[in-house]
């Protein structure tokens, strides 16, 4: 195949529109960026449509080989139509977005972030705690190009939700606020083992709703002894998911299926 | 003062190329944006040359009079002239850039961040926790709008410093790596509470230099049991912060004179 040297090329162009979460919505499709998230994908089964890389990008290439997608040589010029970022690095992947959901076999992270960045991160933490997450439905399509490329691969290492309204009965509820809750640590010593829990973080500046802290089963605070009370929210939910995942591993297991 | 209504007006103009850093250090000064930062910064005794707001912006007004700066009227579209974002709130504010420094007085992060996001985010956490926070030479300009956005006000409210080369003499070191160290909480229990410490922690992807890990006193490594092991920076940064945070309230100050 010859490379594509326009981007205004319509196969560039179509991979191009998944930028917006209407068109994402409509073909059930996302767009991929750089080798470590392309990677993820295909490691985990993903179905990619096709990867873009440089003419001559082998390793882009041998990615393309493996996931059974049609391999797109282009330029650096079409790379650059494609990534959100201002030096895109290839590949750069059109996926089919998994249909995922979170089945609350595990702890998991509820969270209601708005800021991209903020719920890629989240994400990633989530992965690296063996937690599921959850996004509410008011929170962001964890789709969009700039979450994916935040999470680092990790979307396609733990289940991730949408659309959440409500925690399923019997799973434990741990909100998190910014000052009257116990410290994580000792907090978490009295939980059933037995139970799900699932961890509530709100968006910044407003945080968690007064009905969601008052509906929990446990509210906790990180303690900051600082000048300010004021943690970045994706920081502070890692805080106490790193918390809940010491806890989980010291008192061991609950059903976990996953 | 009658409102400003061009973008091209030469206050507006002079003020905007702040985003450059060789113009912030040429100039000295630094531009805020938000109602919490330009706050944080009149609260902490920041001088400010200028705030801009909203004709008819009461709350900007009364910040440029309790900062003894001059008030600025303007539309909308100038504040978006000045803004980084899409959707500027005012106030926005040029200010003299602090002559600041790290004491080495109290535990100290030390970080070689390049992502405005990850370097203002620690900022953040450092504040919180009561740590200073200095960065090394090769990372990021931490008086750049992103990155007082992201650190929202907390720069502000701790010690911040910048261009260091080596922790100094009798600072103890703790670098966070992220295999082959001990887990943080058990590491800390064998610290010396009559030293003053410093938490060490590279970029991604590359970390620490395999030298600064060799001659740190303590490494620390953030346990994973996820199916990845990879957190965002300032998020791993940030556990082993609170980590250093819950032990130096146990154990009691070292010799603060913050």
């Amino acid at each position: 195949m010859d490379p594509i040297t326009s981007p205004r090329n319509p196969r560039v162009a179509a991979a191009a529109k998944l930028v917006r979460a209407r068109e994402r919505r409509r073909r059930g499709e996302m767009l991929l960026e750089g080798p470590h998230v392309v990677e993820a994908a295909v490691t985990a089964g993903v179905t990619l449509r096709s990867v873009f890389g440089l003419d001559g990008d082998s390793a882009s290439r041998t990615l393309a080989a493996r996931a059974g997608a049609t391999w797109v040589p282009c330029t650096e010029e079409v790379l650059e139509r494609l990534g959100a970022t201002e030096h895109p690095r290839g590949p750069m992947a059109v996926g089919v977005i998994p249909d995922t959901a979170v089945g609350w076999r595990r702890d998991t992270l509820v969270a209601d972030l708005r800021d991209p960045g903020n719920a890629g991160t989240l994400i990633r933490t989530a992965a690296a705690f063996g937690l599921d997450i959850c996004f509410s439905s008011q929170a962001v399509d964890v789709w969009a190009p700039k979450i994916l490329r935040a999470g680092a691969g990790a979307h396609f290492l733990t289940d991730v939700g949408t659309g959440l309204e409500t925690v399923p009965d019997g799973v434990g509820t741990i909100a998190t606020v910014v000052t009257g809750g116990a410290p994580p640590a000792r907090a978490f010593e009295r939980l059933d083992s037995g139970r799900v829990w699932a961890v509530m973080v709100g968006s910044e500046p407003h945080g968690l709703s007064p009905a969601t802290v008052d509906s929990a089963d446990v509210t906790v605070t990180i303690p900051m002894p600082g000048r300010t009370e004021s943690l970045n929210a994706a920081v502070a939910a890692s805080i106490v998911a790193y918390e809940l995942s010491l806890w989980r591993s010291a008192v061991g297991s609950h059903s976990d299926g996953h």
